[in-house]
C-alpha cells in the first residue's frame, strides 16, 4: 500500500476497540442507512423523472459509497469478510455497468439531466470520481483485485482528456477539491505520471482560472478556495473541508515534487490553521453558513460548526506534512483532531454520528425565542444536541469509518535513517527486516514500551502535551522527537497528569475562561454531572484532581477540586466573590452527549 | 398638566443642559429629518398612487409627527416659541382638514387604499392616534390651546363607537400598544369617564379575544402580548417597546380604579423585567428580531437590541409604578434607564440616534465572513456603530425629545401627607403652597441640598446604588426613602465613588466578568482609550480609581488600576497568569461612540 498501513497491526488498547466497534457496527451501521436511503442502489441508475419507487439520487451520493467502499476495504485487508467483499462487488458491478463509454462515471448525471455534466463546478461530480479512485486503491490493495481501478484508471483518462488536454469542461478546477488526493495516490499505486500531472494541473490551476468564477455567483471565491493561486493563500479561508483536502494534496505534491515553494505555502497555511483558527478539539470551521473559516482567533463555542470531516481533513493534512518534514507537531495535530474532534463525530455505542460539534450546549438558549411561530424561519440556529443514525448530507459517517479502519497508518513511518514513532498504539511493525513492537495503554496511561529489531535509529514522538517524560536511554531532542540511536527495549514514560490550558487572549470565545486536558485528550463538563450550570462552576486554578477509568468509555473521567459560584436573586449587585466548594466531573469531550440532552461546556471558569 | 410638570422648574447641571441641547439642537434635527422624509407633509393627504413627486406615506409616521408635536409643546411650556407653535399650528390645520367625517384620523389610511381601515391589527392605527392624543394634551397645557383635543376627542369617540358600542373593527385590541396609555391620560385631562372606560376595555379585552388571533399569522400571540390576558400576563414577553407601554398603562389603571389585581400583575411585570431581562443599562429586548424580551438572564451584550424606545418605556412603566407604590425601586429604574440606556440613544451632538444600544462592540466581528457577496444575505447581524441622522423606523429620536423636554415630571411627587424627591436635579418646585429647592451636581457629585417651605414630611429617595449616605436630619427609611419630619435645609451627601458590579451568575454572556458604576453612571471601555482590546483588560477587583470630569461629556470619566493579560503567540497553552499592570480608561456607557468607531465594553475582566 502507499502507506504504512500493511505493515502494522494493531494489537489492543483504546483504538483496537474503536476498530472492532467500527468493523461490528459502525461499518454496518453506515451500510444500513445508505442501502436504506438508496444511495447503493444509485447506482444501478434506474432512476427516471417522474419515478416513485426510487428514490432521486443527489449529486454527491457516489462519495458517500465510496468512501464507504475504502473503508470495508481497510477492514478487509485485516480481517476478510465475503460479506463486505460481496457488497463491493455487486457495486463495482453497477458502476461497470453504468460507466460511460468515454469513461466519465456519475450516477447523478446518467439519471438526472437537469443540466450537462461537468457544466457546473459545484456539482462535485470530480470529488465523487476523486474518492471512487481512492476506493479503488483500497480494495486493489485490501484483495488485489483490480477491476475498480482499471475502471477509475479509464475514467481519469477521461478526466485528463477533458480537462487537461481539451480543456472543454465549463470549469477548470472542482469546486470541491478531493480527486487532486486522490490522483497523486493513484500516481503512487500506478506509478503513472500522468495521474501526477492531472493532479499537479489541477492544483496550479486553481485559483488561475476565469473559467472557475461564475458557478456560484452568490458566494464569494475565497469559499471555493480559488481567491488566489495555490502559491499565494496566506491563510485558511472558505469551507474547512474543501480547504484542508486541498492543502493535503498540496502537501502531498509539495512531497512528490520537491517543491520547496510549495511547502512553504502549506507550512504557512498550516501554521495559521493550528495557530490562529483552529479549535482546542482539532475542529475547525467557526461558521455554520458555508462551513468555513473566518477571522483570526474567531472560535465560539455553541455554535461552532467544527464538522467531523473537518477534523479528518486536518489529520489528512497533518499527515501528509509529517511525511515531508519529520517534525511532531504534525503528529501532534492528527493526535488532538483524532481523541476530539474527530471522534466526537461518533457515539460511543458506534451507531449515531454528528455532523457539527459544539463545544458548548445550552440546552436553554434553545428556546430562545424572536416569536416567529414557523421554526425553520427563526433567526437562531444551533447544532443538534443528539448524535443521529443518517444526514442527508452524509459525508462524515463513512469518513469515520475510512479513519478508524486505516489507523494504522498515522503510527509509524519511517525515512532512510529513522523509524519514527509518531502515535502511541499497542501495535506492531513488521516489514520482514525492521520490527517494532509498541506495548501501551495510552492515552489511558501514559507509559510505553517500545521493542525495536532492525531499527538504526529510533525516533519517539514527545507530544506538545507533556511537560515532563522520562525515557531509558540516550537521546536527543530534534523536532519535537527524542532519537535513539541502536534501540532495543525503550521505555518511554510521559507525565499524564490533568492540566489547565488557556487559549490565546485574543480568543473572545474563552477569554478568561481554562480548559482540562488530560494527555491529548480535551474534557469538558456535562451538566447531567455537576450540580449547577456550567457558567457557575469555576475549577480551581492550583488543580486537584482525581482520575477514574471509565469501561463506558475506554478513557479516563477527571474529578476536578472547583467552587460554584454563588448570589442573591438579585440580577446585579455589588461585586463580590461567594463561592462553596465543590467537585467538578469532567468527561473526554469526545464522548459529550451520550447519556441523553445536557448542557456541555470545554471552557469553564477558574479561580 | 397631568404630572407635576408645571410646577417644576430645571434650574442647571446635566439635565438642563441636555434640555438645552434638547431645544436649541435635537428637536430641530428631528424636525428638519421629518420634514425632509415627508413626515410633516404627510398630513396634508396629497399622495396618490403613481405620484412621484410625494413620498408615499408609511403607517407609523403619524405617530413620529405627533410625538414631536408632544415634546415640542413641552418645550413651548418652559419656553414659548412662535416658531415651534407655528409648525404645530400648520400640522393640525392639515389633521382638521383630513379628519374623517366620522371621526377617524390616519394620514396612511386616508391615501394608501391597499386595505381597509381597521382591518390589519398590526397597522398602529390605533397607536398613532394615541400619540396624536398625546400631544393633543401636551399642547393643550402649554398653551391653553384645544383645537387638537377637540379634534382627538371626536376622533376618540368614532374609536370609542367602533371598539366599545359596535364592535365593527375587525380586530378587538390594537397590535401596538400606546393608545391605553394616552387614554387614561386624556381622562384625567378632560375628566370624561368615557376615555376611561375605553382604556380599560382595551386593556381587559386584550389576551381574550379571538378577532385578535389572526392579523400576523407567522408570529406568537406572545410578540403582542395577547397570549394571556392583561391579569395572568406573568412575565414579560414580545416586543419589548410593545410590551412596556401596554405595562404603563396597566399600571396608570390600576392607581385610578385601585384594582389591586392589576396592580399585583404590574407588580410580577416589573419584578420579572428588572430581576431577570434588563441590562445593567436600563435596556431591555435581547433579541434584534421582533426586538423582544427573550427568557431569563437572556442578556447578550454584542448582539443586545435594547431600543432605545424599550428604555422609554421602562421610565414609564416604572415612573406610573412610583406613583401608585412610593417605593424607590421604581425611581431608581427611571434613574437607571435615563443615565444609561436612554441617554446613549443620543449623540454629545444632539443630532444622531442609535436605535439599538448594544452593551459590547468588536468591529473585528464584523467582517465575520460566511462567503456570501450579497451582505444583505449574510448570516450575521449587528447592530450599527454609529449613530445616524435619520432611521426610516423613527419612532427613538422624537421620544428622546420628549423625555428630555419633560423630565420635569420625573423630579418631584407628591400624596397627601409627603413630598417626595425621586430625581437628584437642581431645579425647584413651587405650587404656590409648597415649595422645594433643590441645590445638586448629581451626578457628577452626590451632594444635594434640599431647601423645603411648607413641607410637613419629605421623602429622599436613597439610591439603590449608594451604599453610604450622611443626611443632617432624622430621618426613618422606608421603601428606599429617608422621611424627615418638618424639614427645613437639608444636607445629603450620597458617596460617590467608582464601584464594581456583577450580574447574577445565571447572565451566561458576562458569567465572571464585572462592570463598573459610579453613581447611576454605568461605565464602559472604548479600545481607542485602551492599550489593548477590552477581552485583553482586567479590572482590578480591589479599585483604584481616579475620577476626572469631562466637559465634553458634561460627566465624569473614571480611570482605574488594572492589568493586560499576556501571552505567546501560542493558540492553546498551558494555564497561566502572566498580566501587567496598566491602566483603564472608562467613560460612560451613554456616550459611547462619540468618537469614532470603536470597540467598545460595559462588561470586562477582573482579577
Amino acid at each position: 500500500m502507499d502507506f504504512l498501513f500493511d505493515n502494522v497491526t494493531i494489537e489492543g488498547g483504546f483504538i483496537k476497540e474503536k476498530q472492532n466497534l467500527n468493523i461490528e457496527t459502525t461499518i454496518w451501521a453506515v451500510y444500513n442507512r445508505f442501502k436504506e436511503t438508496g444511495r447503493f442502489d444509485a447506482l444501478k441508475c434506474l432512476w427516471k423523472e417522474g419515478c416513485e419507487d426510487i428514490p432521486k439520487p443527489h449529486f454527491f451520493w457516489d462519495s458517500d459509497v465510496a468512501k464507504w467502499i475504502e473503508a470495508a476495504s481497510y477492514v478487509i485487508s485485516k480481517n476478510p469478510s465475503k460479506e463486505l467483499e460481496d457488497i463491493i462487488e455487486q457495486a463495482i458491478d453497477d458502476i461497470e455497468k453504468n460507466q460511460w463509454e468515454d469513461g466519465y462515471i456519475s450516477s447523478y448525471y446518467t439519471v438526472v439531466k437537469d443540466e450537462q455534466r461537468l457544466t457546473n463546478r459545484d456539482r462535485h461530480e470530480l470529488y465523487c470520481i476523486g474518492h471512487f479512485i481512492e476506493a479503488a486503491i483500497a480494495y486493489y490493495y485490501a484483495t488485489g483485485k483490480d477491476r475498480l481501478l482499471k475502471i477509475m484508471e479509464k475514467c481519469v483518462d477521461f478526466v485528463y482528456k477533458v480537462f487537461f488536454e481539451e480543456h472543454s469542461a465549463a470549469f477548470d478546477t472542482p469546486g470541491h477539491e478531493e480527486i487532486e488526493i486522490a490522483l497523486l495516490r493513484l500516481y503512487e499505486c500506478t506509478n503513472n505520471k500522468k495521474y501526477f500531472e492531472l493532479a499537479k494541473y489541477f492544483l496550479l490551476t486553481r485559483g488561475k482560472s476565469e473559467k472557475d468564477i461564475h458557478h456560484r455567483p452568490d458566494l464569494e471565491m475565497k469559499y471555493f478556495q480559488s481567491d488566489k493561486d495555490v502559491y499565494n493563500l496566506e491563510t485558511a479561508k472558505g469551507h474547512a473541508v474543501r480547504a484542508s483536502y486541498l492543502y493535503t494534496a498540496m502537501a502531498h505534491y509539495a512531497k512528490l515534487s520537491g517543491d520547496e515553494k510549495m511547502l512553504e505555502s502549506c507550512r504557512t497555511l498550516f501554521n495559521d490553521i493550528v495557530n490562529k483558527k483552529m479549535y482546542i478539539t482539532g475542529g475547525t470551521g467557526s461558521i455554520s453558513r458555508t462551513e468555513a473559516f473566518t477571522y483570526d482567533y474567531d472560535l465560539p463555542n455553541e455554535v461552532a460548526y467544527a464538522e467531523t470531516c473537518a477534523a479528518i481533513a486536518l489529520m489528512f493534512f497533518s499527515q501528509k506534512m509529517l511525511h515531508v518534514e519529520n517534525k511532531s507537531v504534525y503528529a501532534d495535530i492528527v493526535e488532538k483532531c483524532f481523541y476530539n474532534g474527530m471522534l466526537s463525530g461518533i457515539s460511543v455505542d458506534g451507531e449515531h454520528f454528528f455532523y457539527v460539534n459544539p463545544l458548548e450546549i445550552r440546552l436553554l438558549n434553545r428556546t430562545r425565542s424572536d416569536n416567529i411561530k414557523d421554526e425553520s424561519k427563526r433567526s437562531e440556529r444551533y447544532p443538534i444536541t443528539q448524535r443521529v443514525k443518517v444526514f442527508n448530507c452524509s459525508c462524515c459517517p463513512p469518513n469515520v469509518n475510512r479513519v478508524l479502519a486505516s489507523f494504522e497508518q498515522y503510527i509509524y513511518h519511517k525515512n532512510e535513517d529513522v523509524f519514527f514513532v509518531d502515535q502511541y498504539v499497542k501495535s506492531t511493525y513488521d516489514d520482514g527486516k525492521i520490527k517494532v513492537i509498541t506495548d501501551t495503554l495510552y492515552p489511558v496511561t501514559g507509559d510505553v514500551k517500545i521493542k525495536c529489531e532492525g531499527v538504526k535509529k529510533l525516533a519517539v514522538r514527545i507530544p506538545a502535551w507533556c511537560d515532563n517524560f522520562a525515557l531509558n536511554a540516550s537521546y536527543e531532542i530534534k523536532d519535537g522527537y527524542a532519537f535513539i540511536e541502536n534501540p532495543d527495549e525503550i521505555e518511554l514514560c510521559f507525565e499524564l497528569k490533568p492540566k489547565l490550558v488557556s487559549a490565546n487572549p485574543s480568543v473572545f470565545a474563552v477569554s478568561n475562561k481554562v480548559a482540562l486536558m488530560l494527555g491529548p485528550v480535551v474534557y469538558c463538563s456535562e451538566r447531567i454531572d455537576n450540580i449547577v450550570d456550567n457558567c457557575k462552576l469555576y475549577i480551581d486554578k492550583n488543580i486537584k484532581a482525581e482520575i477514574e477509568y471509565s469501561d463506558e468509555f475506554m478513557l479516563n473521567t477527571v474529578t476536578v477540586k472547583g467552587y460554584e459560584r454563588k448570589s442573591s436573586d438579585a440580577l446585579y449587585e455589588n461585586f463580590n466573590e461567594e463561592f462553596t466548594e465543590t467537585k467538578i466531573k469532567l468527561i473526554p469531550y469526545s464522548v459529550f452527549a451520550n447519556r441523553g440532552e445536557s448542557d456541555m461546556a470545554v471552557w469553564l471558569n477558574y479561580r
